[in-house]
């Protein structure tokens, strides 16, 4: 037995899980937040306990060395060097890396210089990964990007139909993202269902804050819904999903802005559900007060037929489909806002039993009994597949 | 018998079709070209003849004065009043015309007030109604918006996922276009198939150099590729349909770019297959060499795909679909890219016969014997549309 640390870090938190391996149990799910604040918040949950504390972290080093120090002090570990190995959740990894790798100079310096695609994320992370290699330099350190699944697209589906001299020069088409989760909920769907997932058309739509849907062939990625970006795609909390780009044209003029930044930035952050329900980026809050507000009621119903035009299009681009998959917050428990989509989706075979859709995050088949395709509810669990990553990447003993 | 006119303007194009009404038959069909510059060039084909000349043309008093002219002198009419109706297509509606109407000067003002909606073309399509008032008065003078037939959209499907004020200050929203094409073809393709079309869940392709695809179900128009702009949707001969804004921002830092109207032209301009290939906006000099040329190949596949997931998209959004569509120059013509779109629609049952898909250019039903969801070939006739409006909307004898 082995101890893995899964590590996804912030600009102002970083989020941990402690696994022990490869029974694959969870021992600890910690969260710094606020980290550069006066006072800095931990959260460690660890068998039915959970520990709490606020004080000043001032920066990476110091929040990895709280991380150590409260491993030790919980007694999560006997000795630090139990954790054999360090995953890390790295948002882009460009074409360079299709699969998880082990982190050496090359590799960090290589993610270092992917920032154009993930300017708040990539030189975050590759801080962190920088810091813990050389606060714990015993263990295997493994990058394991949200891209990577994806890299399997065809051209015909990762380019955009812009010159193609922008894909050559500059690296210009789709990337998506959620891939780590995909990967798990696809896998772990073809388990639950029995069947080889290398003879299975699968799409999973992962819903939580940001969103995605992806169709699954083979076991491979062949399109996403989320683009050179996270913004692309299906409507989500606050981001605004696929956009007419002359209307951004047109509303640069009308809101007299001259710096396209500013609408992107209101594309990230102040659409989605937000923006059109003028209300919430939560759809529970929506749900609650749909009957007496038309504003929210239209925003669940765009998210909605959003995710289910996206269904549609990947069945056409396999030529049908098998299995649809729920996964992520919402994904996996908002019943409601599942029936809503799956409402669009009768005519793929897909129907569901609105008794078995009540489920909430656990693994569940809610097709109906006469489905000719299979709905299923799989929570996710990148953490996991990111210790498994790591786990089959330690150096042979 | 009466005459009527329809007019297809463009800053430096004048395209008309005489018809015979209520008889329907195309009389002549005219273009004058190149307005403006020292020699415009003038085609008008009628009967079996075709008539041609070359002289300046400076503006467009001048130009309506010249169809005025060889109406009269290709004996086309005996006198100029044979003619009761004048039909203009007209870009944008915006929310202001959900079906076309009797031109008066607060409907003049109304088009030219909708200019941010189609800068290039409802300023050019105002002037020229302006002319054809003034010089033939005795006509009803009707226009007809290509975004009209849109308008029976359902907020859900019209609305981004922007915030909502920029819908009500601003008319941020999808508006569509081919709107007078699709009417045309979708009434076209229930009397076909002898069903009624207030019971059918279409999908009808425009492919042309513009192209769009539009869910029409009761025979109204429900959802429609096309957005703000036509710029966005499916891949089309230049313009690059969706693409994610994000990536724009990104290729303005990259090309070093501070307007990002020079982006929008880009993506007008040097997009679609164009800039796939690096070669050609026409799909038939593709077709020609993709044998030899991954990129002109990649680029055929990246079409055919794009419009597939739309058709994929509104079978989800109407919960099904029970006739597929194809119109306008390449839907019409193009059987090898026909097949090449309907090969990710087998799922759906929409299977076709190889033979009769070699159709071109004709209404023929190209589904194979066993198909569940028929697919059709319908050539458009916009002009024929605008006609008939006219005449409907004559005052009383």
């Amino acid at each position: 037995m082995v101890k893995i640390l899964a590590v996804n870090a912030g600009s102002s938190t970083l989020k941990w899980k402690l696994f022990e391996m490869p029974a694959e149990q969870m021992l600890a799910d910690g969260l710094i937040d606020r980290l550069g604040q006066a006072e800095s918040s931990v959260k460690i949950k660890y068998g039915d306990q959970v520990y709490r504390s606020g004080h000043a972290i001032r920066n990476y080093h110091e929040a990895v060395a709280d991380v150590m120090t409260e491993l030790k002090d919980l007694g999560l570990v006997t000795h630090l060097h139990e954790i054999v190995g360090v995953g890390h959740r790295v948002v882009a990894g460009g074409e360079e890396f299709s699969e998880s790798v082990v982190i050496d100079p090359q590799v960090l310096q290589d993610i270092r210089a992917l920032k154009d695609y993930a300017p708040l994320h990539n030189p975050v992370e590759a801080e962190y990964i920088d810091v813990f290699c050389k606060m714990m330099p015993w263990a295997t350190q493994v990058a394991v990007f949200d891209t990577a699944f994806h890299q399997t697209m065809p051209a015909e589906n990762f380019l955009y139909s812009i010159p193609h001299q922008y894909y050559e020069q500059y690296g210009a088409r789709k990337y998506g993202a959620h891939g780590t989760s995909v990967r798990y909920v696809s896998q772990r769907a073809a388990e639950f269902l029995g069947q080889p997932l290398a003879q299975l058309k699968m799409v999973v739509m992962h819903l939580g804050s940001g969103s995605s849907v992806t169709a699954v062939q083979n076991g491979q990625s062949v399109d996403t819904s989320m683009g050179f970006t996270p913004v692309a795609g299906v409507t989500m909390g606050t981001r605004s999903g696929d956009i007419d780009p002359s209307l951004l044209q047109y509303l640069m003029r009308k809101l007299k802005l001259t710096n396209f930044d500013d609408i992107i930035t209101m594309l990230n952050q102040r659409s989605g559900l937000l923006g059109i329900s003028e209300l919430s980026a939560d759809q529970r809050d929506l749900e609650a007060i749909e009957d007496d507000d038309p504003l929210a009621k239209l925003a669940l119903d765009i998210y909605a037929n959003r995710v289910a035009k996206y269904v549609g299009s990947y069945a056409a681009l396999m030529n049908g489909v098998d299995v649809l998959v729920f996964t992520a917050g919402v994904g996996e428990n908002a019943g409601e806002m599942r029936a809503r989509i799956m409402a669009h989706l009768q005519f793929l075979g897909a129907t569901i039993d609105a008794e078995k859709n009540q489920a909430r995050g656990k693994e569940v088949n809610v097709s109906a009994p006469d489905a000719t395709v299979q709905t299923l509810v799989i929570p996710t669990n990148e953490e996991l597949m990111i210790v498994r990553d790591v786990q089959d990447r330690l150096p042979q003993a």
